[in-house]
């Protein structure tokens, strides 16, 4: 773009994340001008336009990708629209980031990434991990070989509690919903690629078993290069949102984790007290708003994006293969959910 | 003021904490409106306002403070002109923010203080601590009763190194410049007034010896009610801004502390290891938003503010005595810096 | 026991643990009366009999076994050596101690379990862990419901570095000298029997691939009641000893955790370091007394032991199927190894 | 001492700390033996020596300190019994371990000191926590000018709880019975002597006030060499035993601290809860055992003792001195207590 220009950006879907996204990018982003805001509901899409000072909301996203006026699209509408409309934006010639995941079935997934590639345009897949100051700091540590050779890496997400069962219906499940996040973590943080996942899990709270869901899982992770990792899910942790990873190396590891909400130290009688973080909004918070600057920051400086759609389509292919290993009861090579093995 | 409208305010000074406030309300605080800067040079309010997108800018504050499309002035600037530009504000029924200390003698702040009064406007003064999640979830607390009586208070306060000479030298002094949150912290937790404060001091760097001023120093302080607390400062922390409070009552104790700036640890072979909040404006990055954010929710709710004119007296009185106590080698009463004592 | 008499107790084996155990029993255990030493190194029997003012020591276990004069026996030999030692013992009527494991391979234990068996005196196995004041606590509060039903359960285990090969190569294998402890952990914290394991593994060091061995593993643990556990191991941490236990439940969590070895926090200018305990000798040391302690509490009470030679064939045979199923790459079921499935 | 030969000690007065130090020199000093038990309640005395089977018990110290099958006394009886027991034993020629305090008044502390350096013999005092590994350790970054020069130091003690009317009427006072601890604690780690104190203290509970005594105090502390120092210290803490240190120098600080006794989180809705050491026993448990370790390892080795007479005599004058300060409301020079000032 040219020098001192500024990224003019559509959101598409403001409910709470995307009401985040467009709030970032109003306030917190000087090089982002969000110049109007879509939801397929009209109300929504004014109210956020309104608080944000934004001239211009509607209820139809296809006018704003139409538009030249605007060079960039946040993608944060439900899942099952994310594929049409990324090859929309694409086929417009947009600069494009959504939300994960791209699409819940991988030949949807494929074709939205056929349709980016054919047009040359960015997608940035919103692993909003990536840019969290403690896991970036970890990634620079690993990278610069502070921690020698990675040779195992334990990663936890728990959520407080269950989402209501409407969401859970329309999620994809606990792999495509939530360890998706930790799939693409435990990729990038190793830096090689997964040949097998296994995984155990369990539907503790029964509305998940009549979802044929599940609430409770451990997947173990078999790398190209002989690294091992698990990740640790669950819908139910009941004292907060928790996201933890741990980082083995030869010469070292690191431990990238959170738990107190204030730093507040209460010592009574009957022992120590804290508070814990209780929401992923909270927990990311600041990531959010990174991850969107550097979207707009790879437009600035005509880079690529640094999560990309291979990133996500890799993720998905874990998330597959782990849910077919619990139902299967057994070890499941990625392989079996590569591009033209017709089981995606 | 009426529904729905957002306070037109003007930001005096964009400095390191002038910028600072301006973003803030620029950006983070919806019933604001940043309609002004003004700095004594023209170049910084220009860059400034060219970065928020604030149309109006200026060297002269006083045309902000005459125009009457201005609510209240945020004035951010040196200390010298924090008391006049008070005492005009007010007479230009402005509602007034302004950074602490309001002035260096107890005269003209005890002036600015009586134009404020005389024209019934808001004073709120920059003891951003106050508005800190973890400083508010104590004086909840202690509110509340949790704690029983408080009893006594211990407050650190470090600096990683000292300031340049050049703001030493018009700092006022460790008392007046650093050490005054203290004395407002340890008021507003203990909910009591202050009747004797000691002093003990060393100037480890010669600098401040050549200024007549130290960089080492614990104050005691002894309230009306019974109650005493320790302050400990220092220049010179070497490792990070160090900001601790704790208060223990007769039930119970609270500690306030800060020390990790990125929730990651190294574990190595020579030790494990984290890293520590560096600067002020990272520890207090949200307090010095709330602040803001709860000076204009008052001029919107027709409240007074939470921190007063009092408190920034209070306190300056409080580093008057422990600047004469280190002088002088004696306990001294607060009552020494009453109003026409003719000590002030 | 009559009431005030005192366990006459002789050790078998005076290696480090074993030491250890002496060392316990002459100083630390007043219901404990250490009456013999023995060790095939007579010199090393010796040596210890005199520093802890034993009268008797010997080269001669069996002798020992056979004295009329001891009540108990405490086996700290070398591993191929505990099965026929316990088979003797029991012979001979004497309660009995014994370190992990009790043989290599399942027929051997399970004939040194039919020994004790048929002659009805006490056999606890060195599961030291069990005694550990963090881990007692967590029980606690799992029997008393605090955490509602146990979900899951993650371990982690990890020695500073790789022990000698000569170490290595008599040691049974990782999960036969290391997870053993960790399946015994899962087990009585579960409260609930294994039904199947799966495990992935690496030799990072070359060392244990020349033994057929690994280095790095982690094993996911599927309960008959539909908890799940994941075990993380490593003989190569690097920084320390890391032992951890996170257990989650419905109603809350609770992690036993250890990393510091002094409380000492240095701050400086390049971050904030502390210490990490370095050797499970000094991670668990009240915890071994307390075993011995329990042991001869047992004793003098009539009580059978807390843990049985039922938990140690149980931990083992657990063992024996992590290793199957890393090297057969399929999750194994433990009834693979029952008693007279010929798989033992 | 010829090589091999153990220090035979008599340990007098059996009440909480003398049980403590007698169970130590029977079973975790090698080079120690107890040989006799001394106590003014006989039943105690035997109790003690029949547990840790000591042949030789009495009601008569003067008898133990006489016979010369005694090495060296331990001294745990009756503060007001300390002076006379130490000039009785160095009259004998036996080396003293004293609990401190030496005395209550500072006459008869100087005489006892007398009597000692007249019979050449040892005198170490019971300032265990110069012996604890988390002080050690930060003795050791002193010395070896790991953190520069020490500006300033920060020290915390609070006891959970009042002690009972009857100790705390024999006791001397806070500054006496707890503060001198720490009083020998900032003369250590400063490696300075101490020039003026100033002390505000509050008697919260009436008990204290009744005793012309107080509960809760803060004294200052500025030594020779420009070093200052805080001291928190609490009778009523309510959340367990609580023992901090602070010590900031030029190039960095450590900080030694204590507050979970068992190493264990419980995370649940209400947050996160920890235990807290609750008591001197727990938190100081191996330092009790070093220090007479490091006692009878000065006999052996024909050395002197690390902490000696005339430090117990400067914290006593430290203690005089603080008292003195919060009587009179002034800052106490060091001076008003030196020998021959006829204020002692």
């Amino acid at each position: 773009m040219a020098e001192g220009k500024r990224v003019r950006v559509a959101v598409i879907g403001v409910g709470r994340i995307g009401q985040r996204h467009a709030r970032a990018l109003a306030t917190e982003i000087p090089a982002a001008d969000l110049v109007a805001i879509a939801d397929v509901d009209p109300d929504a899409a004014r109210a956020v336009a309104a608080e944000l000072r934004v001239d211009r909301w509607t209820a139809d996203a296809g006018s704003l990708i139409a538009d030249p006026g605007v060079d960039a699209v946040v993608i944060a509408s439900s899942t099952d629209s994310h594929a049409g409309l990324i090859a929309a934006a694409a086929a417009a010639g947009k600069d494009i980031f959504c939300e994960k995941p791209i699409a819940l079935d991988l030949d949807a997934t494929d074709a939205a990434l056929d349709a980016v590639a054919a047009a040359g345009v960015r997608l940035q897949i919103g692993f909003q991990r990536r840019f969290d100051a403690g896991y970036v700091r970890a990634k620079h540590m690993i990278d610069a070989g502070t921690l020698g050779r990675i040779e195992s890496i334990r990663e936890a997400m728990r959520d407080p509690g269950p989402p209501s069962q409407a969401y859970a219906a329309t999620s994809g499940g606990l792999y495509r919903d939530m360890t998706i996040h930790n799939f693409d973590s435990v990729r990038w943080l190793m830096g090689d690629e997964v040949e097998e996942v296994y995984a155990i899990a369990n539907a503790v709270d029964p509305m998940f078993a009549a979802l044929d869901d599940v609430d409770t899982s451990i997947v173990t992770v078999r790398f190209a290069g002989g690294g091992i990792a698990s990740i640790d899910n669950s819908r139910r942790s009941s004292f907060g949102y928790d996201v933890r990873t741990e980082i083995f190396g030869s010469t070292g590891a690191v431990f990238v984790g959170y738990s107190r909400d204030t730093p507040v130290l209460h010592l009574a009688a009957d022992g120590v007290h804290s508070d814990h973080v209780s929401w992923f909004l909270d927990r990311f918070a600041a990531a959010y708003t990174e991850e969107l600057r550097a979207f707009v920051g790879c437009i600035v400086a005509g880079e690529p994006t640094s999560v990309s759609g291979t990133d996500a389509r890799a993720a998905m292919a874990l998330a597959y293969a782990a849910d077919r290993s619990r139902r299967e009861g057994r070890p499941v090579r990625i392989a079996e959910f590569d591009r033209g093995t017709g089981d995606s």
